[in-house]
């Protein structure tokens, strides 16, 4: 799809609302927080009550609205889309997001009410995203089609493809407590024209993107699905969730947003041939996020591990085996620096267990400069025993684990994740001092996966 | 082992604390929380320094203190330990835990003084929990050997064994943030005595206990293990989640608590014939145990799922079916009560996907008294558009999907989950609503997996 069709929905010069409404619903909120952002002095509002909302004219009309339109956000109840379609489109309006819901999704008689919309849009050229959807997102110039938490606008690299509106929302309403930051949204709906070949290709050649995530219950083009899908892996890391591996999740997703979800094996074998991450879960997805979004690539195979649970390096050891990765070997000089400052007891290997010796802070510094680890994984989990005597004593995570920020420059081209399990204030502590430099997650297993990912 | 020697590790009338100190470290802070929770009064302390500790006398050896003994907690360096185990054999006392690190765990000298403590051990009968770990916790009577988080000592019904020290605490941090509550900790750090078949044998028993989680590096005595194991699984569920499954995995495990892991497939085996529920991650763990430390057997084989996500009523299905669940078939006088108030746009079956057509509240109460439903899922994931459109018109969680605790007494021997996604606020205000009677969860997947467990 042209890029500036894409610029249209993600940086729109000017929008019509149809269907704004004075009571609670859809339409009230959307001129609320519009103007919340700033974007309400470029907006139209239409309804056939006209009057005013939010301190501004409501037209009565489309054909009222004196301006051209970049974009159309199009609310009104599912019946009289199909009108609103063939008005926006004598206005010369080609970009629509349709939120209505009440198509495909319901059955025969939605589908036949879709497949005219589709016709009608035809006529004039106008491509939509939806119905059935929520529209996009834009964090870098804080636009978007639905309502979305302070929070949730902070600019990221992560991109969002959803098939369901509703999905793609609570994403943006669960990242930021996860810690993930996005870059733009397309939540699909029905599918009825636009769908996840166009972003992904769209989102492939975002700058500010660095890994787009997938939530996909089925396609109606697998071949134009497969190709967009194999040249965007190219570019960046793709991670997708899919529903429907079963007979249930195909059911289900069905009498969802309309679609066939075919058979699973299908999709594994395409997604492994176009070089995709299929995320096992929702968790997952996000740890995987988190990584892919900040790291670097990772030139080798060989992981260093520092560790204060020898569990936990353990349990990381088994998911760097699990993934087609290896223990990093420490170099002498690693070895000889460590064993300068670590008491007796301290097995020096790697993972490199420190227990509560102290040493941290010293093992992270001369693990990133250790020539044979190609990425590193810190797992500084600290019992509340000994968080809350260093803070009878004054410290923080910092003083006690080292500034990983500053450790960091000394090995800039290296993947480094931290596993943050423990109590929240701590967990904030930690995440604090590492700042995007390098990725927190929860699970040593998805991190394990993401490494993976970056090696390949 | 004898009820009345676990009585004296989880509820001693007397305890003796080996290597009390005024600095920081381990001997500094245990006095500390001992006088919190009201055991300081219990407590016998023993440094040869003598003095005073937060206003309570330091004994300078263990053969003056003027009382009988049930429990002894060493943290005196390794080299110690043999020493402060036959003068506490002389002194009478047979329940130790010993938190001194620096055993087996670290090569072949720390094995031989191992072997010394243990012979040591034996010549009086003493039975030994350690070395290299953090002992006990009992939130019942709020005793524990280890400064555990006001949070983390509210009672539940999850009883944990760690194996080792920092991961049995790095859970006690992080399971309150989590929502899950515990009834007792074993942490068995070296297992020169105590191990897992013990445990497994008295929580199997104890009627605070609900669901027994177990993190695993390796056993000892195979045989045993398993026996102890399927006894237990026949009492109630037993969660493993056990390190070491790979070649990197298992010689990460070698250096940390020095014990063999052994090859996985064969644990894999003992794990099915014992009928255990295997854990794929900690954060599985953390679901499977909300689920099966608060909610009834199921009694059949089917599930109805009301959800505000079709996506996510999809990814639920799946869920299901590869755990050998079913989808429940509506009765008619579900279908009927639904139909009557749901718009029509509203594709009526299940999973019962209700949009944000606002009647969720009413869907919950009809799914209650559903026939065909031996258990319930609810997926009330809300974007923040909508709730925060709710708090301007004085809504909360409650009065939007009703009340939960109340609707569940129609169905008090069913299942129940609700699946938390989306914001902060309001996913504890979901989580209030549904107080202890209704597990909340973050994975379809463990949700489903926790049903198929409460089926066998």
């Amino acid at each position: 799809m042209p890029k500036q069709l894409m610029k249209m929905f993600f940086e729109p010069e000017s929008i019509a609302l149809i269907g704004a409404t004075r009571t609670p619903g859809f339409g009230y909120g959307i001129p609320k927080f519009l103007k919340k952002r700033g974007w309400l002095d470029k907006t139209f509002m239409v309804n056939p009550k006209g009057g005013e909302i939010e301190g501004r004219k409501v037209y009565s009309s489309i054909a009222e609205i004196p301006d051209k339109i970049d974009l159309a956000i199009v609310i009104v109840p599912a019946r009289a889309v199909k009108q609103t379609i063939i008005e926006l489109g004598k206005k010369g309006v080609r970009a629509v997001v349709i939120e209505s819901a009440g198509f495909a999704e319901t059955g025969d008689e939605g589908r036949r009410m879709q497949d005219e919309v589709y016709q009608a849009a035809q006529t004039y050229g106008i491509r939509m995203l939806g119905p059935n959807c929520v529209g996009v997102v834009n964090t870098a110039n804080k636009f978007s089609t639905i309502e979305v938490m302070d929070h949730g606008m902070v600019p990221g690299h992560a991109a969002i493809i959803a098939q369901s509106g509703v999905f793609g929302n609570i994403l943006l309403d669960h990242l930021p407590e996860a810690g993930l930051k996005v870059s733009k949204v397309a939540t699909l709906g029905n599918k009825i024209d636009l769908d996840e070949a166009d972003f992904l290709e769209y989102f492939s050649r975002d700058d500010n993107t660095r890994v787009i995530l997938i939530y996909q219950e089925g396609v109606k083009d697998g071949r134009r699905f497969l190709a967009a899908l194999k040249k965007a892996c190219a570019q960046k890391p793709v991670v997708i969730l899919k529903s429907g591996r079963s007979p249930l999740g195909r059911q289900a997703t069905l009498s969802h947003t309309g679609s066939m979800s075919g058979e699973d094996k299908i999709y594994e074998g395409a997604f492994r041939q176009a070089k995709a991450v299929r995320a096992g879960s929702l968790e997952e997805m996000i740890d995987l996020a988190k990584v892919l979004s900040t790291q670097p690539k990772m030139t080798g195979n060989k992981v260093g591990i520092v560790t204060s649970s020898g569990s936990l390096g353990a349990l990381a050891s088994d998911a760097l085996h699990k993934n087609g990765l290896e223990l990093a070997q420490w170099s002498e000089l690693t070895l000889k620096a460590i064993r300068e400052i670590a008491p007796s007891y301290l097995n020096v290997k790697n993972p490199l267990d420190v227990g509560p010796s102290g040493i941290f802070k010293q093992a992270v510094e001369t693990a990133f400069a250790d020539p044979d680890a190609d990425a590193l994984m810190f797992i500084p989990v600290v019992p509340f025993a000994a968080v809350s005597l260093w803070r009878e004593l004054g410290f923080n995570a910092m003083n006690y684990l080292g500034d990983w920020k500053e450790f960091r420059k000394k090995a800039p081209n290296k993947p480094a994740i931290a596993i943050l399990l423990g109590f929240k204030d701590w967990l904030q502590d930690v995440q604090n001092m590492c700042g995007d430099q390098i990725a927190c997650v929860i699970s040593v297993d998805a991190a394990a996966k993401a490494l993976a990912a970056l090696r390949s």
